[in-house]
């Protein structure tokens, strides 16, 4: 089959590689019913971090199974499924408290920007549906993937709840659907922090309340103002850099939540400083499994449109300019027809 | 009157000063019935980070109130007063959350180890009791002020509740007090890191069931194995040293939370290393004086006996002596008798 390999920076290609095949009796080859692109794998195209070129990209997913490994019990050929961009087994301790992407064999997905795809730990991994879903409905189950699922993980870290003033820096794809999370947990005023006219109207359309295109100290500032100089209760950060991080802190009150899920590009903290901010720091790889089962339900029930952060659809061939579109910010997210 | 004034480094002298008096109309002046030296006294006596000399030492207390100033409502002379270390006003934004340690208007109180001393932010600070203690309550009473305050705030940021696994690291006073306050809370299983048998003793009268002596690598090994290979649900940290808060994260599993209370010297974070290990960080100068009226009530209920710590007693005249005995580890924590 065809699909997508980064050879260095920049350099996306579409191209032959081996098909995925069965090689441990727990995994599953499903045939991709879409894919896309992550803003995570904008680090290695910008050459942010190092990487092991040549790179088999893609880890959100979502299709039809049609081959089982001989020890996978909870799915079956013919099946749609979802399944997160972390694998893993869902019957381990940390699986066992809610955080599957600290599994203890965790493994991150790979390859899925292609029309099939091996998934390793399948039965701990996927979630199947009653049905096939409509072709409407398939960009909102692949966003529940790993867009979603992170932006609600980040809504779920900072501490969201009924009545939550909350803060979403970042208006990338994460932080839209972190202003959707923030919605559905029930936050009364969520400010989200973005500059680009088309994403500020996504994130009013998820429910931000409040648009903040300012950055920096004057953000902050504008953040404490809205918030009668307290600071909100949560803070999702969607971003991953010093500055988004600093700012995230910033506009949080003491006693609050920070809840981060941008993978930290030399991000740092001083002991001395989160403490006397005094402000509750939690982060990491979404535990986007336990979401699925809710998550998709939502979506088949048409109560949340996740996929709406796809404002470009491409052809699957088209992959390398579909990273083009997102590195130039012309493009939130591509969605990828396979 | 006379009191203690640290000159430098080491040299902490009992010498005359002057009496304190009300300079705003939200101070009292209270007789303390007892006061004592701090970890945290240790750290500029250690020469560990800058302080301006001559400093007048000491914020914990209690004591009776001899005078206030002309706006003070809430407490008036002749009663038997507990303050927390941090001076609040109770009623702005972040002491209504809960967090009078972010107060708008904080300050720390200075000048304790003193027959008498100023409190400013009275009305904010002070809770009274009925009646006066007696002489057995007094080192009790005292300890609720900062030590037990800020055990009980490690073990809430670390998340303790009914039947949790938690950690303390440090068996200090406040690490001592950390374990009382997560038996307090319900933990099931409370394994106490120290290296002292009287301290170990003392651990093991508070609630502790495990102890682990081993430090570093090692003890992060022996806590794994005593929780399955898991690590724990909650962690307090209680030195605020890189080798403690490194200890304290590798005990904790995945999901789970530290809580750290003792102030940093030179700890730094990578937010990749917070991001992969998914663990949950929380800290700050503990919010005493909300935990103040529970705790002052166990204590007159004879529930808890916090004042246990204090394992030298010393006239307040020899205080230099209490600093010398903390500083080689002879004592715990001294009490100073008035």
């Amino acid at each position: 089959m065809k699909a997508t390999v980064m050879h260095g920076p920049g350099d996306v290609r579409f191209e032959t590689v081996e098909d995925p095949k069965i090689l441990k009796p727990t995994d599953a080859i499903i045939q991709l019913s879409a894919t896309c692109i992550c803003g995570s794998d904008l680090w290695p195209y910008r050459a942010k971090g190092p990487f092991d070129a040549p790179m088999h990209m893609g880890h959100e997913y979502c299709g039809v199974v049609i081959e089982v490994g001989s020890e996978v019990r909870n799915v079956r050929p013919g099946q749609f499924v979802v399944g997160s961009f972390v694998l893993s087994d869902n019957t381990c301790p940390h699986c066992q408290f809610g955080y599957p992407s600290s599994c203890e064999q965790r493994e991150f997905m790979t390859g899925a920007q292609a029309p099939y795809a091996r998934v390793p730990l399948a039965d701990g991994t996927l979630v199947p549906t009653l049905e096939i879903p409509t072709d409407e409905q398939i960009p909102h189950m692949l966003a529940v993937s790993d867009v979603l699922g992170t932006g609600y993980y980040a809504a779920e870290a900072a501490g969201v709840k009924e009545g939550s003033t909350a803060v979403v820096v970042g208006d990338g794809a994460v932080g839209l659907m972190g202003v959707l999370s923030a919605k559905l947990r029930g936050a009364e005023k969520i400010i989200a922090m973005s500059r680009h006219p088309s994403r500020q109207a996504l994130a009013r359309e998820y429910g931000a309340t409040h648009i903040v295109a300012a950055r920096g100290e004057e953000g902050i500032g504008e953040v404490l103002e809205l918030t009668g100089g307290v600071g909100a209760d949560a803070v999702l950060e969607c971003v991953g850099l010093q500055q988004s991080m600093d700012q995230a802190l910033g506009v949080c009150r003491p006693g609050g939540s920070v809840g981060f899920v941008g993978v930290p590009h030399e991000v740092t903290f001083t002991g001395e400083g989160l403490f006397f901010q005094q402000k509750r720091l939690f982060g990491g790889p979404a535990p986007v499994r336990r979401y699925l089962p809710d998550l998709m339900e939502r979506v088949l029930k048409s109560e949340i449109a996740p996929g709406k952060v796809f404002d470009l659809e491409l052809p699957l061939a088209e992959v390398a300019e579909g990273y083009n579109a997102m590195d130039e910010r012309r493009a939130i997210k591509t969605l990828l027809r396979v």
